[in-house]
């Protein structure tokens, strides 16, 4: 049974893929906050790449792939397609399972994909510096990967929890060369104002925001986020081009593709080359999203204009949020927890092409501990929420006999969170439902 | 410029190359350390499976892997070949640098390939547990690997200072479902024996061997080891058969093939099918086995008969030895720290064909980090001493300017090995030379 799929070099895309062209109608424009109006590329390109800002709004179908874009990414590209054969006799279920293996990059997630093609903008551009932030980490090692491949300095403001309990992750964005500070800081008004009213602050996602994006103003710098943006979802594309190939090389086609969604990237990547493509076949196919019952944005958040930060220093986006003040608990999935939402996954939510779907941590550790005993790949605690979803989907399958092809967004494998699988092996993970 | 050499899953290798058809002269037997006679094959089999007692002493060239194998290797052979572009560059050298990358295997190295070999053939004779003992934790996590693959349960003696700083390989361990030990333990005569003496013993592998043996002999459980003897070399032969046809698909043949050492098998899978061939084709290359200065076996060991560990419970090998009761300072690269060497890799180096290098750790982490900025994947401690035997030769190259076609046998990555980059980059890593 043939179970790894692997495109050689020249199989590469060349292209990223554009939903923006083809969506029935236009996106809602992110707002100034101070004028409730449409905010200008130009407001955008104090804080970002100008190219970025560019894709940011485009509209063209496909976007070329810079030659030094498609060179870094070819030291770990195309990743490879397996079929979960163990998994599926595991399960007992006449589906076929296969997953898109993003952990093969140098820093074992998909993160790598944007952060190689923004750093390429920003370098072209001038740029002697970048600043960003990282909650688990994914994005911080990923973007001082890309920063070191391309000559770049980079500043990562890194969650304080993630920077204390993550020794392994911090080491990582050092070893790229990335200078990096626990977040909330004394270096921002707004790390400062946080420290005031709780010295002892965790920090969250939106704070380190905060941080970074104020750190880029006020130094000169320019910022970088790693989900979210529509020129993020784009340079995503890869993942799901390749995916295509592969599974035509399987002789296959996936009648469900199932991702986890924190800001809705790696998700995005994989689905909207496949959404093109099926519908140019005609053909039907599930896109199911995961996301955390402990950070319910899909399932059970508003669709509404909303910050992206905490301390309300990005642009209004309209999105799937809990608010930008909003904490979710502590679970492990940390590239999860995430107040907001991609508007283009918002709107393909609302359209009825995505469904979305919560789970407890409990069963998702419950099936990722299945998962790497199967087969012997570690899913990252994100990753194990799209595992579960298709495991749910493989169950169902047995139970009604019905032969279904299942692809997983395989976003990152768990190398940098073994401390989760202990406290789930040991009982000591918490059902936060 | 190709920089991936990949191998599709037809192209596995069926066999595995057995170099004792190819010595001029026999090895030396294992002889009973009471009697200092030959141990007889039928002794092994009390601690082993029968299987890879025979195979110790085949002389076949060739040895079948079993279909059952073949299949759990599919779940990541053939692994990849990579041209290391980034690498030259950084270095300006005329050389060419490959590396096979033992990396992409489940549990991040090489052993697995053994693991998974050795798991079979006890399963098969009725093995229902295995003992085994593990230092820096890359074995003692493959055979958890392989005994869940194939269903029988693991008892892991894990050294004590490596089980208290690497809980994410323990967790690894524990994740894939075998029973981990700390040792030295009150579990056994060994364990109790070195407690009585020092209660704060922080273990060595030598010690963990005797415990894992003895609990064997104490429990009818066979006992599996990583490392050193034939059968583990042979079955590491699916690396060089690899790496052969990559080169091959290349355009290249190797000038020099490099590689770490601790007890000799990733070192052998590579280079001993690359002997074969090379000699059949008469082409000379260079075969560099790297060693720590902390732990000179081959430099500055003698060959002799020894012990394989502390309590002398092994058979005596004829072998490089630093002696069995040598204990190695606590370096980074806990996969080298072993006083002895795999007898098919000593008479290699006695006959000239291998040259053994040692290096201080210092200069192994300034090019291991060199390697990770520009080529993205992270070596292991023990990888890093192949990568900088391997950068050393090309440093000569390009003072030389020669063009010099270089193998790098890529054993592992060092994701659970993150805390030794943190040393060194904050300039706690100390010189052992």
């Amino acid at each position: 049974m043939e179970r790894i799929f692997n495109l050689n070099q020249h199989q590469l895309p060349t292209r990223w893929y554009n939903v923006l062209a083809d969506l029935d109608r236009p996106l809602d424009p992110p707002l100034d906050p101070r004028t409730q109006e449409p905010l200008s590329p130009e407001a955008l390109t104090a804080l970002f790449a100008k190219t970025c800002v560019e894709q940011e709004v485009s509209t063209d179908r496909f976007i070329d792939i810079p030659p030094a874009v498609q060179d870094i990414y070819q030291l770990w590209r195309p990743t490879p397609v397996y079929r979960a054969v163990n998994l599926e006799r595991a399960l007992d279920t006449p589906a076929h399972i296969y997953y898109k293996y993003e952990g093969a990059s140098p820093t074992g997630s998909h993160k790598t994909n944007t952060a190689v093609a923004q750093a390429y903008y920003n370098k072209i551009e001038g740029t002697k510096r970048l600043t960003t932030e990282t909650g688990a980490g994914q994005w911080g090692s990923a973007l001082s990967f890309a920063c070191q491949a391309l000559g770049i300095d980079l500043t990562v403001f890194m969650v304080k929890v993630s920077y204390e309990q993550k020794p392994y992750r911090k080491a990582m964005i050092e070893l790229y060369g990335a200078e990096i500070t626990p977040s909330p800081s004394q270096r921002t008004h707004a790390g400062r104002a946080v420290l005031a009213e709780d010295p002892d602050s965790p920090g969250s996602l939106g704070i380190a925001i905060s941080e970074a994006i104020e750190e880029a103003m006020a130094t000169g710098a320019k910022y970088s986020l790693g989900s979210v943006l529509n020129h993020v979802l784009l340079h995503q594309t890869v993942i799901g081009q390749e995916a295509l190939a592969q599974m035509d090389l399987a002789g296959e086609y996936p009648d469900a593709v199932v991702g986890c969604v924190g800001g809705g990237s790696n998700f995005g990547g994989l689905m909207l080359p496949i959404l093109y493509d099926s519908r140019n076949r005609g053909r039907q196919v599930e896109f199911i999203a995961a996301e955390p019952t402990a950070c319910p944005t899909m399932t059970k958040g508003e669709v509404r204009y909303d910050f992206g930060d905490e301390a309300e220093l990005t642009p209004l986006l309209r999105m799937h949020t809990l608010g930008h003040k909003f904490v979710p608990p502590p679970i492990h999935a940390g590239g999860l927890r995430y107040h907001g939402m991609a508007p283009i996954i918002t709107r393909l939510v609302e359209d009825g092409v995505v469904q979305p779907v919560a789970f407890d941590q409990l069963e998702v550790f419950n099936d990722a501990v299945m998962f790497a005993r199967a087969e012997g790949i570690i899913p990252a605690p994100e990753t194990a929420h799209a595992v579960h979803a298709a495991v749910e989907l493989a169950r169902d399958c047995a139970r009604r006999d019905e032969k279904k092809v299942i692809l997983i967004g395989f976003s990152g494998h768990g190398h940098f969170d073994m401390s989760a699988y202990t406290a789930y092996l040991s009982g000591q993970l918490v059902s936060t439902r």
